[in-house]
């Protein structure tokens, strides 16, 4: 059976539940710990910040299936189902034997996977009755999803923003506005967390650590408010294996098993959701395929992080979560584009990592945006840089696949457009971008900041 | 049969050959002319400007189908068949009878509908062996596909580019770097048309019709150049038929009959091919759908305009067209955000208005970018200030149908997405947004220039 350049599922074939990948794993994510008390954190006191049902998804690690409400099916069908792209231009230009896949999740106005998640927390918030509810994002893509999810529902969308993103991205600003929420670059003095960030250092341009703890304090500070976040977390990675099943259902469709899935890595949302139900195969001894998680080399957690109890947030006003880190206080250099950013790694991958069944690697930027431009000119989409990471890895295992004669099956995700990091393309084409690889003394000294338990 | 959100087609069900409408009208659209001689443009003519095989296809008004060569197909595969999608979350909002349908273009990177006939184009031009082609953009998104799909097959590409759009929207040249092509802001100092153009008017904000003289100028003082064109064309809706050849193919599934169709005009290329093969069947008799062009109240070619002989660009160096015409000097208002900013319209279009078989309506631009705002919320795709046109009647249409009950299936072109137009959205947002409507007297004045044969 030929396999087209994209296979679409019909609406019936979508998803009817989410899969909660830890039922599956035998060493389960250790659980969030309340720093006051190093005990775990109860429903009861995630509750106060997170919506209820949120907090029961984050929590159940044994529930293999997760009905999708009809509510959030309905919206998923005005973007989804995403096309799974068989990339055969790329193959050719690369003269690979390898079979390349994508699951591509760009083509929706969020411009991004993000949305997944954002319908589904907007959501329950609603359902609880909720007012609105507070945010970080770090490149501009979940918050544009969230404020979308908020005003297809009518919620109030309070998104703060990463500073350098805020600046480097200025028509990002405007979309969430088109949307209805309040854009806030992080740290501001619009919170007290922030007004100490900011005295400490006050040239920071942000990190997501900061952006978190703003937005934590906002939905603390307003009756009716609720925190809602956009990757790292449990629940995230639930909503999000949509992706994963999406692309499983549409391999299975023309019996491909693949061989090695790709994503890119920064709290791990995109990866998550997508290698979750061929995780899940391995894990049951149903498979051997491979993952890479790839991160920036600025921004390293997996490889050069340690695997520690650390705080979620920079201002450590969050539940500790026990993950690969950098510490809780690190912040990539500026030059650093797009997302990525966070000093973290969702404690289920981080887990995996643990346990040898994903592996990671870094890459310079430099080397992502020259894969971002030869997809671009190859495959006819713009990538955002974040995804543009999973695209370099892609590529270079093709590559081996021409050395070594393997038509391996490579499935990437691409996890969203380009088309608001113009300067990031523009530095690069310039030839004014730099890599930035933090020193090992810098990681140290990051690193001695984990809190001792 | 339930209507799904969106129906996509398969891969087999693409158009094999697009469809010449010329062929099905009896009043065929009138010849270009040679302004010097006043007599029809010969195919040795035309062949100085344009590809051979365009030129075939620009003069041909019998021959109903055209196949599409296989390298077209295969490019179209990356990114088509595109969706038409069902617009029941608007119809809700809205609480109207009507069934609306939207075919959506803006699934690709270059954004718009343009990329179809931008590859075919490129296509002939790299069959004749040329070395590259130039052109002109007004919002940015004709050369932004012509510069993916010249990257695609080894071209080079030099686009002009409308002033007032170049400085509105800085990161469209940005990306039409990221395909390799050279950007230049119209009217320049490159070419002698531009330099005139600019001694008469230092100020001026360009047009597409300045645009489209030095691209010409361009060509011709290039050897293995040509000129191509994104819109106006027959060749251009013919390439365009491929919107509506999917379009009605994805309704018959469904066995709906559009009642009425809508799409903006500009120079006419969207529209044009929307509704080629509905329209096809209205001259042959068998339909009685209604068939609305939507423009801009700044630049209304068809509904202040009239039908004659002008010249296609400012600077006078093209062949005269019969069309519907507001005078090759005229200039919409600068305030007027987005592309539709063509003193001319499509001479198939022209021809089938002044016929009776199409209708037109203007609108301003605020009522434009409120449907536009609108949409986004409730459909979650942000459009571009272009399609947004369509959206405006729409909506109207559909707010008709809920005073008279009727449930007419409405149709309209979202010819692209708005990433790119955050500027003119964040005027809109801060209420800086004027409508400029051209006086009887500007337009008198500008209508006076139209050349006597």
């Amino acid at each position: 059976m030929d396999v087209p350049y994209k296979i679409y599922l019909s609406e019936d074939q979508m998803p009817r539940a989410w899969y909660n990948l830890r039922a599956d794993m035998k060493n389960k994510p250790a659980p969030l710990l309340n720093p006051a008390t190093g005990k775990p954190m109860t429903k009861q006191e995630l509750c106060g910040v997170f919506c209820e049902e949120l907090v029961e998804q984050e929590l159940n690690d044994s529930t293999p299936y997760y009905s999708i409400p009809q509510a959030i099916r309905d919206f998923y069908r005005m973007y989804r189902p995403s096309p799974l792209v068989r990339a055969y231009c790329l193959e050719e230009k690369l003269q690979t034997p390898a079979h390349i896949y994508y699951k591509y999740e760009g083509n929706n106005s969020s411009g991004s996977h993000k949305l997944n998640s954002a319908i589904a927390q907007a959501y329950y918030a609603k359902a609880q009755g909720l007012k609105g509810v507070t945010t970080e994002t770090g490149a501009g893509q979940w918050g544009t999803a969230l404020s979308m999810a908020c005003s297809y529902l009518g919620l109030d969308c309070q998104v703060y923003m990463v500073k350098v993103s805020y600046e480097q991205k200025p028509f990002r600003r405007e979309i969430m506005r088109t949307f209805g929420a309040s854009v806030t670059p992080s740290p501001s003095d619009t919170t007290q967390v922030g007004r100490a960030i900011l005295e400490a250092n006050p040239d920071t341009t942000g990190s997501l650590g900061c952006a978190i703890s703003e937005a934590v304090e906002a939905a603390l500070s307003q009756p009716g408010y609720r925190y809602v976040l956009g990757s790292v977390l449990n629940q995230v990675l639930l909503h999000q294996s949509v992706i994963g099943l999406e692309a499983k259902t549409a391999l299975d469709l023309y019996r491909i098993k693949p061989d090695l899935i790709i994503g890119c890595a920064g709290g791990g949302s995109n990866l998550g959701g997508l290698i979750a139900p061929f995780m899940g195969e391995k894990l049951r001894g149903e498979s051997d395929c491979r993952f890479i998680a790839v991160e920036p080399a600025s921004c390293p957690s997996l490889t050069r992080g340690v695997f520690a109890y650390d705080f979620a947030d920079t201002g450590r006003v969050c539940p500790l979560a026990r993950m690969y880190t950098l510490g809780s206080g690190f912040i990539p250099a500026p030059n650093h584009a797009g997302g990525l950013r966070y000093h973290g790694m969702s404690p289920i991958l981080s887990q995996l990592y643990h346990d040898g069944y994903l592996e990671a690697r870094a890459v310079e930027q430099r080397a992502v945006f020259q894969a971002a431009e030869y997809f671009a000119r190859v495959e006819g989409i713009l990538p955002a840089p974040e995804s543009a990471h999973a695209i370099r890895a892609a590529i270079d295992e093709a590559l081996v696949c021409r050395q070594t004669g393997e038509a391996k099956n490579i499935l990437f995700g691409l996890t969203g457009t380009g088309y608001f990091d113009m300067v990031a393309y523009q530095r690069f084409h310039d030839g004014e971008m730099t890599d930035s690889v933090p020193s090992d003394e810098e990681l140290a000294a990051s690193l001695a900041s984990l809190p001792r338990l």
